[in-house]
């Protein structure tokens, strides 16, 4: 099978004119609402209208194991994947306690887990496979995988009747993933993309760095699609899709952290016209992600020291998005005020 | 009269031990969720409570005039004041829409506005008086004026139902006020706390530099409620009462912006212990903000190059309040995890 890659239209420029001038009209000094009007004129482009409607969120936790952790590239084993999916499921993750302080609905899809989750309501069953081959050694992934999770993904998102979708993972071992990911598409050299993850001291970033060069040197894949299947993961795969498919819908798509830019930056490798349609929540603390959103173009809208994963700086980016889109469409121009036509 | 300053107790050093270790064992990696671990600390703390509850929010905006605004301190005239106070009764203002989009009910203090606001069900009557005196000529407030406004906050802010508000406001002429309040309070040098304010062009600048050098040199007044009668204004004064009083009542306060962070500065002088009871939402673009921030040990939320004031920058940073409280009691334990304890 092969993915067939959502073509997107290019953004209307004279929308864009239009939707600047809408807000420099609104009643307050121009200019300063500062990064909030940048967005409301880019929700207003991808939703192609001068009133846009963001409401309702869902953020999806795409999972998936990696074969490479057998190397020790994570201070934790791959059975934390599964054990964190189920407190997905079970609401007791921190990506759960800001989605509820935030109203935004949570969403777990198996993408590949390597061990089994109940059925549930709140679980999309898209396992390709019980996580993927060992990167260091061997291709993570074949060309069909990749070309079934990208689909699966693209899929998942174009279906959400969602306005906006958070992207976030959980997959122990997907920040050595990412980092090869981003080494080879940003690109930028492997030393730079090394961080600490979730939990590393230095002896384990030294190991990593170690496994990581193993890897690389194992193949001088470029391109995006043999990138991922040289390096996986198939939750970083199904996110790129998931990208690639909401934003094709009309979707509000909203980055997290390093692993989800990751999936971000080959999605944006695949149709460049995704980047612009990318709404960035944050800069996570790890290492190479200021680097990574430099080539991605991306300006962040929060800076918290956050390196959890989960989705979860991006549901703290979601009350932003309502409150640029209700600029547009509830903040009154200058003119009405100042001509007294309104009135409590 | 005379303003009784509400004393608060010192925070809880054994409780900020036990509010750190529960952090430290939610199933995540240690400090992966960097600022809003420290804000759910704090927030802890505040509330005197391992399990804090940050739910209902309100946002205030004081709206007072400033007779210095004769002088050509701002780039609007007066009448804007009142102007805007109606639009945040209409709903209609830029704070209304963020609120809406974060959860946050707005209520409009008349602190002195140069005018007559109708009556509504969201406007509280505290008008001291018409708009202050003219702070470049004489002393904007009596002694007297300057207590009614603290006490009249106080009462306010200890009055609310809601866990957590947002101190707001809207005063055109206010920057200028605020400037010589953190010139003397800070305290720093005149020429670094000056700014574009809501909207000045390079010649409304050396204007206002010129109007703000005069009124400095007109009195030597260095205690806060000294500076306060010399400069205003009569919002500035009922925010920082609105902190004290707030903060005495368990309140979760937040700081929006340039002008909030210097009635702030007035209530930290006041009572220091209320410096670590404040949430400061974000960085203004208005250039002295970054130095006030630091003569307050403030490490603010958000970046968004807002310059707006109405507490908008504020009411952002409520879903963030509400997502640290929620990490303390809705986020499980790793050990819970581990174990198999939580079940979907």
């Amino acid at each position: 099978m092969s993915f067939v890659i959502p073509s997107l239209p290019v953004l209307d420029a004279d929308l864009a004119v239009r939707l600047s001038a809408k807000i420099a009209g609104k009643a307050k000094p121009p200019g300063s609402l500062g990064r909030v009007e940048l967005l409301a004129e880019q929700i207003g482009l991808i939703q192609n209208t001068e009133t846009p409607h963001v409401e309702r969120a869902e953020a999806y936790v795409f999972a998936g194991d990696h074969g490479m952790n057998a190397e020790g590239v994570s201070a934790y084993p791959s059975a934390i994947t599964t054990a964190m999916a189920v407190t997905f499921l079970a609401g007791k993750a921190s990506v759960n306690a800001f989605a509820s302080a935030c109203g935004v609905e949570v969403r777990v899809v198996d993408a590949g887990v390597d061990g089994d989750l109940p059925a549930h309501p709140g679980l999309i069953d898209a396992k390709v496979r019980k996580g993927t081959r060992n990167a260091a050694r061997e291709p993570a992934l074949t060309a069909d995988e990749v070309a079934e999770a990208l689909g699966r993904g693209a899929d998942i998102a174009a279906g959400s009747t969602a306005d906006v979708l958070v992207i976030g993972e959980m997959g122990i071992g997907n920040t050595a993933s990412a980092t090869l990911i981003m080494h080879r598409l940003a690109p930028a050299p492997l030393e730079d993309c090394i961080g600490l993850g979730a939990g590393h001291d230095a002896e384990g970033l030294a190991r990593k760095s170690d496994i990581l060069s193993r890897a690389a040197k194992r193949s001088d894949a470029v391109g995006p699609l043999d990138v991922l299947a040289e390096f996986g993961g198939l939750e970083i795969a199904m996110m790129a899709g998931a990208y690639l498919g909401g934003a094709a819908a009309g979707k509000i798509m909203i980055v997290d952290g390093f692993i989800s830019s990751a999936a971000a930056l080959v999605a944006v490798r695949l149709e460049p016209e995704l980047e612009r349609r990318l709404v960035f929540a944050h800069v996570s603390a790890e290492r190479g992600h200021r680097l990574m959103l430099n080539a991605l173009n991306a300006a962040p809208l929060l800076q918290l020291d956050m390196r959890l994963g989960e989705g979860s700086g991006g549901v703290l980016a979601v009350p932003i998005a309502r409150a640029a889109a209700r600029l547009m469409t509830e903040t009154a121009s200058l003119e009405d005020v100042i001509s007294g036509a309104v009135t409590p």
